[in-house]
């Protein structure tokens, strides 16, 4: 595609002669300036030699590659027949998971799709731990050496769908939040959890794959999204390019609720974000008896009123294995709605019958019997879970409620909510409603936008627009630091019930006080 | 200075607060920004941490280290405090000595100046031999290896002689030959010496001392004077940019005598330029009984007409132990016009008296009795070092005659004529006319450079404008290869008598004829 990160363009030059003796690289530089809007293109020492040798092997014809970096373009490679694919990989650097495609530049076509477990969760399953074991000698080190890892195994994997040579990716963009990205760059993360939450960078300039110890092509340009603060990554930037939030004239919000709880609310003339790595609030619990939104996970949840019987649905219609975020907020707002559950969020033995039974850690809700579920293990909702998600919920309104008041706006003039992020991919809006975790508006001002950060990726690949606007925008949104924010803290108090402190602002969900 | 190459600048930054969340460097490169007539400086991957620490460190407040790359400014450190002297290396990049300046880049002031052989001689004396080596096995690492490890030598001296650290010199300029550069990038020089001789490169881009293993700090930029063909090196350009003859309204000659002889002709117009790689003329031989322009070297040389006594100035005014180039061409001249040689360049024995003794390799003359050198050892000029000389007085000779004659321009017509090169440095215009080296023409006419390529290199690390000014040169001039020139191997047949087969083309000069 014309804008791609990485093009390959075809260019014939003239043959050297005794009446012609330019230098073989200054020639295929002089063709190609043409073809590049009159720029020439710089050629970086490590690939001086190979570029130019490989020109004269090719009879000076051939495709060159060219990287579109910041300064201009940049000629990394040479090859006498243009490649079977010019790929780029688009990855979403989770916490948790990393996410990957594999775009065809040439087309912007999917080649393959892979994701993979987050070698890092050995260090630490949560970002906090991590950032900790970076203290140690080598701790940042191996943490970097672990995720670098991962992603050359995720690139290895795109690479075997796809037919390629791992080396045949010749590009890379990375959206992550803003520790992983330090842990990417092998940049020291203390300062990010330390008040005033300073990172040590949040756009860093591209670079290229050989540079980090990549296994894809070592001349591939690898970009990544800015981050706009310690709390606020390139994953949520990410989000804002996919979205269109930026280019809308009516105020709009975007949440993203993975690990953390990221918001952004504004339009095409302002942004203003925060984040909710405030609290405990939404990291640990949910995870813990969480899975991700993939084959066996339970996404949705239905529970007759009359005979409390449980209906629900699973990813790739198989056994289920465990709840996936939406999941669990379909069984607790139906729960609730039951009055299985308290507006505190604490099991009602009264009303629950026998799936609720009593184990060590307190009261578990049987949600799947063990002999209906893919593992023979029952899936099972205790109440520490419902704790953590009690606290994630009430977090997540906080944040909402805290974030609109400063910018002084009113839920009702939101025009649309974005949701996006891997918690997020599947929600049921109208249950979050209902446990109080959205604010109480018509289901159609909520647009779900998937897997934002991995999408907002793709678009850096392929969109030159995209890679300016992204560097526009990490500059343009004003964000809001939710740590030190004491209104924060009050309204996350009012906000540990079901839907509220204040039912007045849930109007179309059923209160159940004074039981 | 102002513009150049790299720039210590004095910054200092707001403080991180909750209200101003801006990463480290990102704070860095914003604060520095307005003072880069509003760019904003790029970081390179490898500098990133240590910068961004560095400036942490030092409170926020220090001095950004800035290299001018083509892209744009480049930040690539930064110090807590103004460096004592920002030092950078001008190099002159010989065949067969490299020599070096240390200059503080913020006042232009010299601080060092050393000099040192050219380590790959044990490969080859000559770049031929040498290009033919790098097409073994391992041959142009080793090359290349010998040529680094001479450079750092090279920077360690200056750094000892300054007081400095050889990190702290933070920028190198190079001006070379095209073989030679090659060597030092490792680029494969094996089409340098093939019709139709062409280099792998001739303007490379700069790139990184850490990148070429140079001793000096790894983010200092190494910035190559441009070539314009295999045999019109980047020495050259620095001649023109030392000389700027490329400003001048009137046309003018550059001659550069050096290995080979390199001459360019033109005006602020039209540059075009040969060199004589052509020949073994200028190869070889002159070098064999020379030595350099340095302490104890003969630079001028008298023969009284009567008596035959011969007298002679050394550099340092010491005892004598060789002759550089200039004393060579004024004791040639003196033999011929004292009548001990004849217009063919041969010994007339009965004209030689006593310093003319027979030898194993045919007639050598006694310049300096053994009692009276510095070492014990006669300096003496024996018949096959004439026969070179005579080669390469006509190499010069015939390259400067094809070269006007190619351009239609008269030698009456250059307004003036610069000599420029190790070999010319102190030459004596007068006696280079007696042999028929230089054209007859008034001596005003000539007008000595010195070791321009290391000025030019010099200006490189000073001036901006000498940088852009030099890659537009090397796209400006014209280069005539002379290796296949019909009309040069003419002309170098006519020119191998003193003056000239031609007597009218010198009528100053005496003709002894027909003896």
């Amino acid at each position: 595609m014309q804008n791609a990160l990485v093009r390959a363009i075809a260019v014939a030059a003239p043959l050297p002669s005794l009446g012609d003796n330019t230098g073989d690289l200054d020639r295929l530089k002089k063709a190609l300036a043409p073809l590049l809007d009159g720029v020439m293109p710089v050629v970086p020492y490590q690939r001086l030699g190979k570029v130019a040798e490989r020109f004269r092997a090719a009879g000076f014809t051939g495709v060159a590659i060219i990287n579109d970096m910041l300064g201009g373009p940049v000629l990394v490679d040479f090859l006498p027949q243009p490649p079977p694919a010019l790929a780029g990989m688009a990855l979403d650097l989770g916490t948790t998971h990393l996410e990957a495609t594999l775009l065809d530049l040439a087309t912007g076509a999917t080649l393959a799709r892979a994701d993979l477990e987050n070698s890092q969760i050995r260090f630490g399953a949560d970002i906090l731990t991590r950032i900790h074991y970076a203290a140690k000698a080598e701790g940042l080190a191996e943490l970097h050496i672990a995720i670098i890892g991962t992603v050359n195994e995720l690139a290895a994997e795109l690479a075997r769908v796809s037919g390629l040579a791992v080396t045949e990716i010749r590009a890379l963009s990375v959206s992550g939040n803003t520790s992983m990205v330090h842990f990417f760059l092998k940049l020291n993360p203390y300062h990010l959890c330390r008040e005033p939450y300073i990172p040590m960078v949040n756009a860093p300039d591209p670079c290229l794959a050989g540079e980090l110890h990549l296994a894809i092509h070592p001349a591939a340009p690898v970009w990544l999204l800015p981050s706009v603060g310690s709390y606020f990554g390139g994953d949520l930037l990410s989000g804002v390019l996919a979205s269109g939030i930026d280019q809308q004239p009516e105020t709009c919000m975007l949440i993203d609720v993975g690990t953390n709880a990221e918001v952004i609310v504004g339009n095409r003339e302002w942004l203003i974000a925060c984040a909710g790595a405030a609290g405990p609030a939404l990291e640990g619990g949910v995870a813990r008896m969480g899975m991700r939104a993939g084959p066996g996970a339970i996404e949705h949840v239905q529970i007759d009123p009359a005979s409390g019987e449980i209906q629900y649905e699973t990813i790739g219609k198989g056994k289920p294995k465990g709840l996936c975020g939406s999941g669990l907020i379909d069984l607790v707002a139906e729960l609730y709605l039951t009055r299985q559950i308290d507006i505190r969020g604490k099991f009602r033995p009264q009303a629950a019958g026998d799936r609720l039974i009593q184990g060590s850690e307190g009261w578990r809700f049987v949600v799947v019997r063990a002999e209906d579920s893919a593992d023979g293990q029952p899936v099972v909702l205790g109440q520490v879970d419902l704790d953590a998600l009690m606290r994630s919920k009430a977090a997540m309104y906080a944040i909402l409620t805290t974030l609109t008041n400063q910018v002084g706006v009113a839920f009702a003039d939101l025009h649309r909510i974005y949701v996006a992020g891997a918690f997020g991919r599947h929600i049921s809006p109208r249950q979050a409603i209902v446990l109080g975790m959205l604010p109480d508006l018509p289901l159609a001002t909520y647009e779900p936008v998937g897997n934002s950060s991995l999408a907002g990726a793709g678009r850096i690949l392929l969109e030159k627009e995209a890679r300016d606007r992204c560097l526009e925008l990490a500059g343009k949104i004003t964000y809001l630091e939710l740590n030190v924010n004491q209104e924060f803290m009050l309204r996350f108090s009012g906000s540990r019930f079901i839907p509220h402190t204040d039912p007045n602002l849930f109007p179309s969900v059923p209160f159940f006080d004074g039981e």
